[in-house]
Order: structure tokens, then C-alpha cells, then sequence
């Protein structure tokens, strides 16, 4: 049974769980294999490593300290948000894994060392967006943006910097814990500290900069988020929330029901701009993602994409049961289980497919370098190569 | 049990019976899941990529391509080499896997499309080998250079074709069943053909690149090679095959019994150079692969090394069994279970701990992007961040 398929009350509760599992499972994977190795080291070898038993010292308060993080995060979380923690869950690896990659994605989004990382995507939507919003000025209103994939709320915090209504969509609980933790628990700049580069031991030149501490957030988001109104987070799949309501299969992702079909009503044309940000090679069918984006989006708005091709599913084993909704009876019918994998297209295809569906191409760009949480060190994990497009929707 | 507790006519049976399930194993893997999804897609949706259909049908051509280019490998195994294949067995993903990352392997290795990133290291590589050459000739013979980790071949051929006495040394059974056939089966250039880059979806600029066809190999290896008596390839870990017959514990990899001890004997100081070239992150303990490179070298000898620190080990919850043999009653006394993760040097480390070893740091470079088999097109994977260094082993 995957999370999604359990009340949202106790999925977030199953994550909360995870999240306070985090120094167990961080130590029992990191710290103590290493421990074991080191102790076990024929005693001639230990002589050419004799700093080894400091550094998992070091390792170990790391891990200590990032636990102690996440504690005030599910405090936070419990009695802010009234989110009851499924205690005695067990908690598997795969939740676990999400947990330890949260610290990469909080340094990622809320660290001043990743500023120039985050600056070679807003670098090239910001000027888009601010002649955009200056020559489509709306009565009613600021530019009003989607951000699907939203993490842990740095792109749309960015937005409402920015002075438009945002909106962040995010299927992810362990996102979602997050980010409400970051926009809304009142914090100032460099409040936090956390040890990002703790979990991952390749591609270092020294082991400073796996041990550093970063202090997050960059910029002082109480004073500069709270009171607003222009900010929002949505929960549940892309498709589900903002797609249309004819040409997707029903699945675990996209729900048949009255109730979606008259979410996805309300939500046609309602936005200027769609932002992905490393967000359109997470779908399992990307011409879903293509049909929501072109009904969410007024006529005449834009969709603005950054982020590499590197298709989440593309070695999933997994299928998902599909179904349609007989136009006549109402009734369910089962369509047959589909593989999560199959549909990866190249970016030419995706540019192709949304001219088909009106879009038209105003600036395309491939082969920029990016890290994603990419350390201050040149002797980093390598980056991706990255598109980055513009396309406009047509008037019909 | 893995492959290396058994027989070595076993483990190579298997092997070559997985090298003849890769048609079957790669239809159900990327071919099949394609179609099902394609076939399952809303009919509207199919109108925005029509080609598909077409793709996947050059998808499967290209897949059978692949399998009889295998069969014919297999065929030279068994008929040539005498090794018996394993029909009834079953093959397991993580060996079919392997069978897969071969296309990519002898891409890079063999096509005259990946000479460019093959230069990246061979560059660098051979003007201090042929200086070395110059300098210090041996009354007795060529220099005498040790390859471990050499793949399929390549890097003994570039050695071999230099005029130097090479050895590559081989730990993985799939690696050297087509090592075997690329040197010996007498290819001419250009005489063979495989579809390199089916097998992954993502990262993709446009479809051709993906479904071209590369010719291999990119020189006259029959013509070149054959009957010389400058190329050798020997089979087993490097550790325990070249390294010294102290300071190390016994293991999986690393056999304390007097066969193997004689034959470390005789390998001491044997060797003018040893080659790593994506090879150091493979260690379970990178300490002893230098205490290997420092036994097999002679004083005075070169380690040339080129390659990332992508430990293949850092995220294995694996152990193995370690002991000594006690000095006096040569009865074996089992050491504890130790992870096979858990020793991880950086960069500076490395040189460090060789400097204690006696070795010389004479050059280094670090940060040098290189790709793995990257495709011809720049919209390809990312890259590597490799560091060259070369070092000399000290007179006594």
C-alpha cells in the first residue's frame, strides 16, 4: 500500500515517524558500518589514517545534531498543526531515504552557498516574468503563478519576493512537512543549522566540506512572508488538482470523482504562469503533465521550464491500475494495469507535443550545467544538463 | 552466494547463460512495458506523438540486434575457450544488469565515437609513459605495465600497441568473457555492430541518437595484435592477485593460502607501472589497493591514476568475513563480519596515505569533466569530475 492510498492524517503521521527516525536510521547507515570498519582495520593500516576515529566522531555529533533538527520539525509539525505521529509505525527505507535527502534539498533551497545554483534558473525566469507581469498588467490582481513540485517552498517564497500570488503544488508528504515547517514557523536569517553533506562519501577533494555546517535560511523569512496572502500550497498530484477533466485515464494519481472533476473545473484558466523547476521528468506520463499545464494557464500565459530529462520512473517495475468512467452509467471501468514507466520523451518531442496543444515556443536554451544541492567545493557530484523554455499559450 | 564462490568454469557458465538471456531479459525490461503503455495510451494523447509506435518497433530490431551480437560472443566462448554454458540456470537482474552495461562498455571502449573522451585520459597518460619509457630503459625487455580493472580490453590494447609488455587484471566474469572476445576473435575495424544507448530514456535532445547504430572497433585489432606476446590477462581481485602477503585480512577477495601466497611472492616489484584508470573508487578499503600498487611496482616504478571517487561500495549494507591465519598453528581464526562500505578516502587523503606508503607525488590535476561512455551528442549524460595524479614509488 503506497501512502497515497491511506488518510492524508496518517500518511502525514507515517512521515512525522520517519522524520523522527532519522537518527536511528542515520546512524545505523552512516556512522556505525564505518565504526565497525575503522575498528576492524588491520592496526598497520590505521597508522595511514590516523584522523579516521575524529572524522566519525565528528560524523556522529553531525547526524546527532540533524536529528535534533528534525525533532523541532515534527514538534512544529504535531503541535502547530495538530498532525498526530504514528509512533509505532514501522517505517521503511524508502521513507527513510526521502528523510535523508531532505537536508540536501533544505541546503538546496534555504542555504546562502546555493544562491548561485539558484540563480541559474531565476536568473533566466525572473527577467521573463517581470516584463511579463509589466505589459499584462491585470486589474484584478498580481500575476498569479503555479509551481508544481514546489519542495520544500523555496520557489514560490521567491515568487512572493517577487509581488505575485503563488501557488505551490507538492505530492510528496515529506516535502510537505517541510515546507510548512520553513514558510510558517517564523524564521530568521541563519536561525537553522544542518549538516547537508553528511550522507554521501564519493567526489570529495577534503573531508571539510562533507563535515560543514550550514546555516539556513538566507534571508529572513518571517519578516519577509508573514502577513502576506500571496502564498499557498496545494496538496496532492499535478494532474490530479490542475488537470482537465477529459483525455487522463483515472489512476492512483488522477481521481475520477465529483468532487476532483469539480476542483479541476474551477481551476481552468486560472493562471498567468506555470514554473516547473526540476519538476517535469517526475511524471509517469509527461503528456499528462502537458495537458494539465495547458489547462491550468489562461490563453495567453506562460509556461516557463527548468530542470535536466532524467525520467523518475524510467526504471520502475511498478504498474498503477487505470480506469475510465463510462460516459452513460457512471460506472467504473477498470482499463488494465499500466506500467509507471514507457513515456519519456526527448526535448525536442516535448516542445513538438506542446505545439500540437497550442503552446507556442518563444525561447528555448539546452545544455546548462546545473548541481541540484551541489556543495561549495569545486570537487562536487557532478551537474546536470539542464533546458530551460518559455512557451505561451494561444489564444484559441 | 556469489559468483566468486564457486568454480571458475561455474561462475563463466553462468555468465555466458546470462549474455544469452539479455534478448529476453531487455525485451521485458524496455521494450515491452513501452508498448503496453503506448498501446494503453488515451487515444487523444497518441495523436501528440504518432511516431511513437514506429520508435518502439526500431527499439525492438535494435534489441534482437544486440542479442545475436551477444549469441555470437557466447558461440566464441563456448566453441573457442571451451567454457561450458549454464542453460538451466537462473539469472538474476544484478547479472543481467551487467550483461546490459556491456553495450555502453564496448562503446566506450571501442567506438571511434568515444576516442575524444578516451583521449581525456590517454592524454594525459601516455607523454609521461613514453618519457618514462625513454628515461629508463631496461636492458631486459619493454616497460611492464599492469592494467586492474581493465574491462574489456581497451586500455591493454592502447598499452600494447605503445610496444609495452601489459597485463590487465579482470574481477568480474562478465567483463572478461568479452574481454576475451574483443582481443582474440581476430575483429577487423568496424566489424561488429551494436545499439549502445536503447537502454536508457533519459536525457535525450532528439530520439536518433538513442537508436544509432555504432560501428566497432575503431582499429584492426586482428591485424594489430595478434602475435604479440606483449598482452596478458589475468583473472581475479587485484588485492589479491598482486598485493602483499601482510597487513591485509583475509576475504571474499584477498585468499591467505600458500598458492596464492607464492604467486604474490613472485608478482613483488614486478611491474615498471600500474594504470588505474577508473578503478580506485571499486575498493571496499582503498587502503589496500594502495598497499597492493605500492607491493607489484618497483622502486622507482610509476601508479598513473585517472578516474572519479564514486565508491561503488558507499551504499552497500554487505559484509564479508575477514581473518587472519595465526602465525605459529596456520590454523585460520575468523575475524568479525566487516562492512564492505565504510572506508572512503578524499582525494587529499589518498595522496596522503600514499605519501606514507613511499610514494612520490609528481603530478596532479583534479576537476577534469569526463564522461563514461557518454553518447555523441551533447545533450547526453553527465559527466564525471576525474582526478589525474602520478606518483613514483621510492627507492628504499
Amino acid at each position: 500500500m503506497s501512502e497515497y492510498d491511506i488518510s492524508e492524517t496518517e500518511a502525514l503521521g507515517n512521515v512525522l515517524c520517519a522524520y523522527r527516525n532519522y537518527g536511528n536510521y542515520a546512524l545505523r547507515e552512516y556512522y556505525e558500518p564505518r565504526l565497525a570498519k575503522w575498528e576492524a582495520l588491520h592496526p598497520s593500516q590505521r597508522k595511514l589514517i590516523p584522523y579516521y576515529e575524529e572524522f566519525l566522531e565528528m560524523l556522529q555529533a553531525a547526524i546527532l545534531h540533524n536529528a535534533k533538527f528534525l525533532r523541532v520539525v515534527t514538534d512544529f509539525a504535531e503541535q502547530m498543526m495538530g498532525i498526530p505521529i504514528g509512533e509505532s509505525k514501522v517505517v521503511n527505507r524508502f521513507s527513510m531515504d526521502k528523510v535523508v535527502s531532505m537536508f540536501s534539498q533544505l541546503y538546496r533551497e534555504w542555504s546562502p552557498e546555493a544562491q548561485k545554483e539558484r540563480n541559474i534558473s531565476l536568473d533566466r525566469m525572473l527577467p521573463i516574468l517581470r516584463n511579463f507581469s509589466s505589459t499584462e498588467v491585470k486589474a484584478d490582481g498580481p500575476l498569479s503563478v503555479l509551481v508544481p513540485g514546489v519542495g520544500t517552498g523555496r520557489m514560490i517564497a521567491d515568487m512572493v519576493n517577487e509581488g505575485y500570488f503563488s501557488e505551490g503544488n507538492e505530492y510528496s508528504y515529506h516535502m510537505l512537512v517541510m515546507s510548512m515547517y520553513m514558510l510558517n514557523s517564523g524564521q530568521s536569517k541563519g536561525s537553522l543549522s544542518i549538516y547537508p553533506f553528511i550522507h554521501t562519501n564519493s567526489h570529495w577533494k577534503d573531508r571539510q566540506t562533507m563535515l560543514k555546517q550550514v546555516k539556513i535560511p538566507d534571508f529572513d523569512i518571517c519578516a519577509k512572508l508573514s502577513g502576506t496572502n500571496l502564498m499557498r500550497i496545494s496538496m496532492g498530484s499535478f494532474v490530479d488538482c490542475f488537470g482537465p477533466n477529459q483525455n487522463i485515464w483515472g489512476s492512483s494519481h488522477y481521481h475520477i470523482n465529483q468532487e476532483m472533476q469539480i476542483t479541476r473545473l474551477e481551476v481552468q484558466s486560472s493562471k498567468d504562469v506555470v514554473v516547473t523547476n526540476f519538476f517535469i521528468d517526475t511524471s509517469s506520463n509527461i503528456l499528462d503533465y502537458l495537458l494539465t499545464i495547458q489547462h491550468v494557464l489562461r490563453p495567453g500565459g506562460l509556461w516557463i521550464n527548468f530542470g535536466p530529462l532524467v525520467y523518475h520512473q524510467e526504471n520502475e517495475d511498478e504498474t498503477d491500475i487505470c480506469y475510465e468512467i463510462d460516459q452513460f452509467s457512471g460506472l467504473r471501468t477498470d482499463h488494465k494495469k499500466i506500467p509507471m514507466k514507457g513515456i519519456e520523451l526527448t526535448f525536442d518531442e516535448i516542445i513538438e507535443a506542446a505545439t500540437k496543444l497550442n503552446f507556442e515556443l518563444l525561447q528555448q536554451e539546452d545544455n546548462i550545467i546545473s548541481g541540484y544541492g551541489e556543495p561549495p567545493d569545486q570537487n562536487g557530484m557532478p551537474g546536470y544538463r539542464c533546458a530551460f523554455w518559455v512557451m505561451k499559450l494561444r489564444h484559441k
